[in-house]
């Protein structure tokens, strides 16, 4: 299995999700600015998501982009499992907006969120075994901060959604804005092996 | 007609096909656990579809990777085939997720499974036929008794889902299981070629 | 505008086309075959359309294959008014199919025919103009009898649906079966070219 | 981040809103040509954002052409700043659509103009600071009438739309048009460097 086809495919995916989302902003039946004022959190949320699985297309060409032998069985399940939980991005997204960030349809997403972040870091795992111990991968995820401190946060908003929705939504915006910030860690290790 | 261009396409119907079955997962209109809960079934065959789907596309691959000669009509139409009755997944999927596995639309899906299995048989046929019978693909195939065996535990699911529901969908994931472990057969006769 | 790109959008728009007809194919709400009776016509004139645009795909490929110089403006938009008429097929397949293949849905859907055809054979003429009186293109499309006798037998079909919606239907299928068989010219004319 | 993957997942998402665009195109129930009819201004809108999404598509590609170095963290976000507002578009060409040129979505049709404007100037922006001073592209837009009149007449068209809708839809066409002719700037500046 070629990297350059699962990278492909994944794109694919990515970019329908990304894309698709937008179809659960219903076209409303009005023509006042009152029919599109209900839509205001489904277009927050909408933006929520979008800035998400732009944010796992980014890192996941990253991580990608680390391997240095061939795909295995085991890697491309791990990347189809990653894929499942990014799909069930635009029902979450959906169903949160809906609602208008209501207890349970945000922790939800929360948890969507959580099990994408874990199948990414099923799937880095996957590749750093396959790679080896000296791999460019494994040195450049090091202590990886932010993939530990992701799932903690995740959790919390899920907890604290019960309590207060806009505390809840906060740490999602904040987990996004905490990984805008490309994942340099990779490119630096990368650079230094010399390619 | 190049291979790189047929796997291209294919590769992108396969990833529309696998991310607009969330689509068949609507939204619920309440913001309760309680409105989530009848949306169990059609999760539960979105899961088992997203996993066929992704079978078919990783076999799809070893099938085409195998594929030495370039692309004929034959070959190029036995592989739409095989796209049409992937199409008809997400339909299946939500036919009879909607109406909790009931017998008629899991039988359906059954039929669905057995055409796409059938039809990915005849674009395997077609291949071995423009290859020669020297080809990786021949020799990789062999006795092929997963191919052989799927069709008739298919068959069984189907008339098997109007006496017991839960015996078929066992064993419609009893298949999935089976496929689920690479097709290495392919992979070690295109080693053995020395490639 | 290298050709390559052109061709992967382009065949990425089919891709999306040829699946999303499926969405048209609404899950039913009834769990026995009485529900899935009324489908039927949608279903046929999904099969249809699937094949028609399975041939679209085929022959466009093979109309790129055999450009030989670069991509220009008018080539650019030539193939996006291609791909405009091919984008109205799910619309046309679902309105025919609703209807049962009555009159007006069945006409409509036979000038979506006529356009994407006209279209094509534009975008055959800018490629042609382009590569120049000796290009491969030219000698290959010749005299060109089946782009010739399509648009006429479509004509037909959209008047006599008024009268039998069965024989416009039988002509549909008619012209779908003579270009099912790839188009051999540019395969012929590119071979002799010693390429 | 190589510009080729860049290039693929954004003609991977630019493909797609194309294509579900039609999707609001709803199909009708009845099979007059009175259950056309009231389609015609959903028809004409789809129209005018298949045209807007075809020459942001072929600019894109211009501009990604003109990249010289590789993709920073800046322009990949730059670059999905501007399919967020791209993807905008089917509910936009939808809600003007359903709406019949009404002020307020038509107004509404004019900021998703006037954003993805704006998005594409801030990428062209990002391009042009990381390639330097002596950038092709730099040298490319020149003056770049074209991109500063745009917003200018989406602002008026915004406002003008409550005073007549068709003056309005008149300088959207009036804009489409005047970018309907490619960018030969950047082709020439190209060309000019004797690539």
């Amino acid at each position: 299995m070629g990297k350059s086809r699962l990278e492909a495919f994944s794109d694919g995916v990515i970019a329908i999700i990304i894309t698709i989302m937008v179809l659960e902003l219903r076209v409303p039946h009005g023509e006042d600015l009152s029919a599109l004022a209900p839509l205001l959190p489904n277009f927050l949320s909408y933006v929520l998501s979008f800035v998400y699985v732009g944010i796992y297309w980014n890192n996941h060409h990253h991580l990608l982009h680390a391997l240095e032998h061939g795909v295995t069985g085991t890697i491309l399940w791990a990347n189809l499992h990653l894929l499942f939980w990014l799909s069930l991005f635009p029902f979450a997204t959906g169903w949160m907006g809906e609602n208008e960030f209501a207890p349970i349809p945000s922790a939800a997403y929360g948890i969507v969120l959580l099990m994408a972040g874990l199948a990414y870091w099923l799937l880095q795992r996957a590749i750093i075994v396959h790679d080896g111990p000296e791999s460019v991968l494994r040195r450049a995820v090091g202590s990886d901060w932010k993939g530990n401190l992701s799932p903690v946060l995740y959790a919390l908003a899920i907890v604290t959604t019960f309590w207060s929705r806009w505390i809840a939504q906060g740490i999602y915006v904040l987990v996004a804005l905490m990984w805008l910030i490309p994942d340099r860690r990779i490119e630096h290790a990368l650079q230094h092996k010399g390619r």
